[in-house]
């Protein structure tokens, strides 16, 4: 029940065409978004550029292509996460405008007129090669939200100089996303270098007592250093929708 | 070595008193943090009133009292964490200026002329009453780390409406830190009812399967909500210290 | 030994046909099933219409096809389930009566004149979009027993109005089946909104600490909520199972 | 906000005293419950004699004696599980009408006129001795709850004639509660032999590889029995709770 | 019903004193056991002298007192496995004949007349002194039950010469039972030396990645030995109780 | 060494060809098995008909074909376990004499005169259809190693009539191995009903919480009845060759 | 900034023609490593020999075969670890001087004039066949890392006496890396054989609960055996590399 | 049998006293050691100075000062890891010569002319002050095994400022113990920074999902860097028992 039914419901009320017993029965039943939630999807969509998002994993190609055309329809952005090459073609021969991402297994359309609406830059750092596919889904999703991103690859801590070499480029980034598999301790070493937060991600890179990710997850919830959060395994998505949250302060 | 024997040093070698050579050499065994990072920290307190945090975890009294005394002639905020009963007596009995939180066995000392410095409202969510002491760590330390922190407490999902009827409070909120144990499905909840980050804590709260906070954990890294972060079990102090960056933003 | 071949025993020694030794030898040996199981088994099948199944699972098509056709010969309802679609097939062509549904991996054959003996209605919820095959694997399932089911999907809690806005139907159930992957808080949600019972379903959907499952689980076995019970992961026919029990109460 | 104050609002909007846009914006902050989740709780209190519980673990002696005043003063049965035997003597002590059960560690206060308000018997199996604080924490909530409870103790599998010997009670049982430690196999055992729903409790009786109960979860999510759902290790509270709403079906 | 009963039921079906459909009435409610397990039960502890086993874990004192009392009077062999020193202070008072095994935590009572039933000779082998506890354990349930038992302590792995110097003992066992705690490595070197079954037992005694006794555990499971078979952490009767049946063929 | 060399060195010492010093430097490098350990192999292989047993999983189709010529050649049983279907067929091209159990995965050669040497029947039961292969693999791999094996498969738990029914059967073997998957409860029941060893062998069968086996694996270790020890998961084998040992007692 | 741009700079400030502030401003950036970093690794490739590692595991056969024709054209010895079969014809045919060790699925180039500078012999010591594509690992990467390599395989502890046969080989050795999986007790064994240090490997090979290698790894890490350092499963390069760098001493 | 004891027999040989066969009977039985075991460890502690070594755990202060004395006898140093301050009271007051580390829980007795016999120095490094018990453990018993040791505490890589300020002592050590709880990141930082032999000790340091050290082991296995080794949770003596092993090469 939107506000105009709401309305038009009161104005029954006032007229007397609609009897107060009648009209608290029908409050009662009162769908709970048509008071309050939609709208603030609608602000939030508004203000951030966030975009529409599909999960690809479990749907089919059809299923994948059907979304996203209702949602280019709707004339926003649209991300979707974990899209199998083979879907990613029938996309994109459906619908103008999606780019897809073959290493982070992620399409995206940007509306035209999409603009960098956070404030400050978000700086993707990931510890090895190997963890590229999931530092690029948490860079590209990032930029998709209105955000402006920096990339710092290649940098784990067996070759320490490498990052402290760059340790500028840390001192400058608003928010920092920081990917890493194995032991997962580069997070740590980041947040001692810089005030600012810290979100980590664990990758499933690794092998042995790896066990998937949990080794890095572990080292990462463990961290002595201030200021660090963790997504679950591989989620660079869920960095970059956290990163973009903080990217774009209220007010 | 600090800005001012550097300037000392390159004065040394711009009269010729010091030699290339031996300027080089000195240089090359520079220590590294007198280049930066000491400065990093000093900036920071500055900016943030971020306190001086002392781990009361396996230390004895004596050791706290000695460090919170040294701590306090430096001048800042001092924090200490996981300070137990008996030797929040001593330290109360040692240095003036400190309270101690029982029931989140937490001290600190807030330095006369401590303002609050963050943006926003930290609102600090928690869904049981066994859950406030981990609540009332994280409120306090961000308290103490300059921020205007809100409480809304014992707002489980079981009791759906409890939190529903407040969720005004929650679209206030510039960070949330949500608190949980049991299932820890109460970020999932919040994280879908607001657009700002929502930093989720486990805490050890249950029985049989709850694995001291590990399905909580679970709970809250596997959550469908965008915008959800999480912590170690337990750990107020570490959500504080994230939500206290985020509401601290640069420039 | 059935009823009547007892009798005829004690018909014997009451003639003295039989001599008492010789009873007593044959009533120690006698098949424990013969006094009672079996009617039992029977009693059961009549009053609930409750099916013969047959898990498919690491069975040959050659055998589910067998086993399937014998059952048929036997007269009643036959829930063949986690059927591939290959051995789905063969099952089909081979026996008449037979629909596969091939999202649950499940096929059934309904005896004709097979009725809704079941009291109330089943109501099967569901979170994701991806967790649809296990919840019609229990949606099918309960039909096949004999109950009225109505199924309510993609509610997951990131969205709480969509759940909230259909809490009419959530109170018009008798037995609840909720069916939920990944961080598994929605029969929490569920079962802090009704007062009857409630089957949770965790699911293998997601991805890292997901573990296939476990953290779902582990969530709804850690429930806030009273009156919430959990079968193991994927366990839609077993959730069936005990919610047409609940279903048919005795009497 | 309640009925009343509802219908207060609809007669102002009614008389003109409330204009339309003054009476959206009320409504639009109607607190959720106001509308129709408090009734619920009372419908069901009304129903079954559903108690106000009290978790006793975690909460201090004087914290449990006020929150059992309050709900005493409401009139209504009174339920205090896992209770220390200190604070149990404090709340008997303090509180008229309650009774305090050792084994289960559990105090619960009958209101006058109570009556068994459930259709059928609740039968609550145990596997060993040790297991019987837990069945009697599921037996005496049920009773408190409304069931009629019968209790089978000390049938644990590996003696097996002593289950099979009353298998006549099993069959009378409504709904059946089975506790069990070490491996959990007594459910599925049970799940067998009757048509009823059996909840299965598994409870941290063992040692070595029982985890603290994991094992006899583990064997009882796996039952190869149809019926059986599982609640967590030692809570016979939580087994009761879904045994009641079973036992109490609508209409 | 033991035989007697039964015989008595059908005589008075022989006589007519009893109808066929009445004597179909008790014989469907017979007792199962009075059918068949109570003699098993008898026959085997006549052949075996097996004791009658109380777990003295998780019972007060006088419940111990009270069935061992019970027992005693039946005549048989007693063992009372995992008792506190106070328990057994309680129960060498009250009854005459037990002896208690402080280390092993173990009091027993030998019938008068009890004699060595068991074929060939039980070797205990243990790797650490720590170990001795569980050790000593299965060596008295082990003599308790009727067998010849030989020790063989302290031949770690570490120090291989001192099992190998013994290996003409190791040749000498009908059946060994080898307790090792840490890697667990002993039973898979014992199980490479001799041709006779090996009853492996893990012991928790470790530390750190020991988790209690799961690594000694699992490197049983996984002996590349043949015929080795393992029991629960700790479980020195379970070996016994086993190495006892095989000590014990039939014919 | 074997005793030919090694008298010859004596009589070398005997005779003062040999020197002690050299006598002493050449026995201090004798190897170890030239005393003792070969003896016992041979012995072991004489008395039992052990066979030779070749691990197919992990070698190539060359490798097994290799190993198993030779090993024909030397003119005993032998037994290749966990081969691989494309592989047995190469083997059975290659020797002459081999069989291939294909739900087994297992090959053996019986050595012409091989005959039962074991004294009693080991009873291999298991749960249900699909633990079938592992028993299969038990049931042959006891049969070659020269024991008389009977099958009872398909008794699981959840219909305990079928179980019961047979108990005679039950009390006629001298060894037991029970294989069941799911909740592995069926060697606790069968455990409870016999009195002669019973080896216990979980299945990875199941699904969900079952992780591969572990939950009957902890179900077997935790088991409440006597006389029950465990193997390795799906490791029939391994059972087999512990029976056959029991079944084999010295002399 | 390498020391000739340092100079540079010192030089400028010495001369004037940098003053003493902008000579602070490029301090302060200056690059962590060309202080001392580098060096570090240009000294130890010269002393050891120590080859450029890349890992194949994860990269493109292209990205595998441009990083090695990189590493070739700077001249060291270059090792390709983890290196699938494919990969391996592409990087052959691309690159003159490159072997494949197909078990070890490790490639390698041995630069000219490579020589061994080792101390004494690493000897990699093997427990089963199924292990020896790791202990190869071990054993290539060690040899071109500039050691003398011997190998021991298919000493398993089952056949002690294959082991104990070459105890003087084990004596000789100055390094020892024994490999081993399923209950992974042969480090044990050797560990307290010697008196050198012992690097053991897990590998993955097992069923059940080998769970991947982790019951090796928890059996190594519980040694009793002293002297025994561990690596993660399967990691053959990793052992070698500690072996290598303890091979190598200073000075 | 020793040396002598084997000439003497070997004499009788010669001599004729002792028949061929009677020889090649007490050759067969010859305890093993007496060959070539005991000597070893005789020389291992001749050249190492390395203690005998009593594990205090689980040990009576009775047996630890019975076992002290004996070894005290004997002349070597000894070293009682895990040692209770009781005990440590009572071995202090019985022995002359032990001195009690209270921090590490460690008593040992240093032979009077016990001197440095290792090659270079053990530099012992450690995370935080909470580690600093385990470190001690380290640090002393390599001490007391001959070993030069440095210490290097309080490093953590939060701020690592402080262990790049130190790197000049990382690089002059011939081996390096790293003792970290936590997330355990400090051994591949140290391990990327030198080329020696890194022994990772993981501690059980931390809270929540440290799982009592097993987040840091995890992360020490599963390290980026070369030449990192990792010793059990805690297991300060076996770091120093490997490092010893390092720093007194062969020859």
């Amino acid at each position: 029940m939107d506000r105009s039914r709401l309305t038009e419901l009161l104005a029954a009320v006032q007229s007397g065409a609609c009897p107060i017993d009648e009209a608290l029965r029908r409050l009662r039943a009162l769908p709970f978004e048509d008071l309050e939630f939609a709208k603030v999807d609608h602000h939030r969509a508004l203000r951030n550029g966030f975009p529409e998002v599909v999960l690809g994993d479990g749907k089919t190609a059809d299923q994948v292509v059907a979304i996203a055309e209702r949602l280019t329809a709707a004339g926003g952005n649209v991300l979707v996460t974990r899209l199998a090459p083979e879907a990613a073609v029938r996309l994109l021969d459906a619908g103008p405008g999606f780019e897809y991402h073959a290493a982070a297994r992620l399409a995206c359309r940007r509306a035209s007129g999409a603009a960098v609406t956070g404030r400050g830059t978000i700086l993707v750092v990931s510890a090895g090669t190997a963890d590229v596919p999931v530092a690029e889904e948490a860079a590209l999703s990032a930029e998709v939200m209105g955000n402006r991103v920096e990339r710092l690859y290649d940098v784990g801590i067996a070759g320490l100089h490498r990052l402290l070499d760059r340790r500028e480029r840390l001192w400058e980034a608003a928010v920092l996303i920081v990917v890493a598999g194995m032991e997962g301790a580069l997070p740590s070493v980041v947040g001692g270098l810089v005030d600012r937060p810290v979100i980590a991600v664990p990758t499933s890179i690794g092998y042995g007592t790896s066990f998937g990710g949990l080794a890095a997850l572990l080292g990462m919830l463990n961290t002595c250093a201030a200021g660090v959060v963790v997504v679950n395994i591989d989620n660079g998505f869920g960095a970059a929708a956290a990163a973009s949250r903080i990217n774009h302060p209220p007010g």
